[in-house]
């Protein structure tokens, strides 16, 4: 008796639920939502949800995400061509381009290296990076992978095969978030931040 | 700076942050999750979107939401025609359904009488309501909109237009919610609960 056999209705609801950290509840509630507007406003959704697909791949150039042949970000002359921020995932470019304070170029992996979910290093945008790398263009690159055994193990993995090239290999300081209270470090955040502690 | 300029993502990601709930970090981790499926999973939901809104409409019956012409409550014949359970939202027919312990029929109000919002009985399905009463068959009308100042008007409202044909009008039972702590139930409530006492 669930939704009454509304199938079109039962369809959307798990539709949404398949998405990330939606449950049946929330679910129900946004499937509703859409009954309760204009049929415009469905039709522009699904014509979203098709166009970003269709239109958008990977950069030819980062890997990351893009409607054009080289994303924007590639493809601006005043961008610094000498360093590379190497990220896991292309949303992790946006946070970067969020602080202002980067100027780089980026390269996406698309993943870290997981043995246990079966992630192998060549399944990653190592190969492409490396090629980039061949110019000689680039100084230095920025591991920024996430701060987990993952993210570190592929750090390592690329700068074992980067800094024979002679180019930099930075990694992201580890420490304590801005506006954050120590009481809630973690032991492990605050033996870093010590350790990476800086004359003021 | 924005998502690097891909209109496409913008676009979807503003889709997302329309629905109820979803704010901006939500609707950018949603539409990142539609870009990592494979493209065949982005047309179900844009099918599916585009499907619940072409074919669900109000049942000619009691306004719930239906695909069919009378919905699947209306057209079973083994549910009691006696009674009818007046609602303001279609959702909430779903909720009672899922007790498990109503057997009667629904009626959708499509809202409830608010003169904040502007919203008057004549914009309400109350006239679908009285010609579905005047066959006579129906002898008690249970008011089950919400416990809050607008659903209690709408449903003093109805009551007063019902009770002269000789109809029978009930409101749910105020009262404790179920598995609830008493520490936490506000003083109306529990005055509610009070006066509603019965013996055991």
């Amino acid at each position: 008796m669930a939704n009454n056999n509304i199938v079109p209705l039962t369809e959307l609801i798990s539709q949404f639920e398949r998405l990330p950290g939606i449950g049946k509840k929330t679910a129900q509630r946004l499937a509703y939502s859409i009954l309760e507007q204009p049929p415009e406003r469905a039709e522009k959704f699904a014509e979203a949800l098709i166009n970003a697909k269709r239109k958008i791949h990977f950069c030819k150039e980062c890997q990351g995400l893009t409607d054009l042949d080289t994303c924007a970000i590639c493809s601006n002359e005043t961008r610094n061509r000498s360093i590379i921020c190497v990220v896991a995932e292309p949303k992790d470019v946006m946070a970067f381009e969020r602080t202002g304070e980067y100027n780089g170029l980026y390269h996406v992996l698309h993943g870290v290296i997981s043995p246990l979910d079966r992630i192998s290093p060549d399944q990653l945008k190592i190969k492409e990076l490396m090629s980039r790398l061949s110019s000689g263009e680039v100084t230095e690159i920025i591991m920024a992978t996430n701060p987990t055994v993952e993210g570190e193990a592929t750090a390592s993995y690329i700068s074992r095969l980067v800094k024979p090239m002679g180019i930099k290999v930075t990694r992201l300081a580890y420490g304590i978030p801005v506006g954050s209270d120590l009481e809630y470090a973690d032991q492990f955040t605050l033996a870093r931040a010590l350790e990476g502690r800086n004359e003021i």
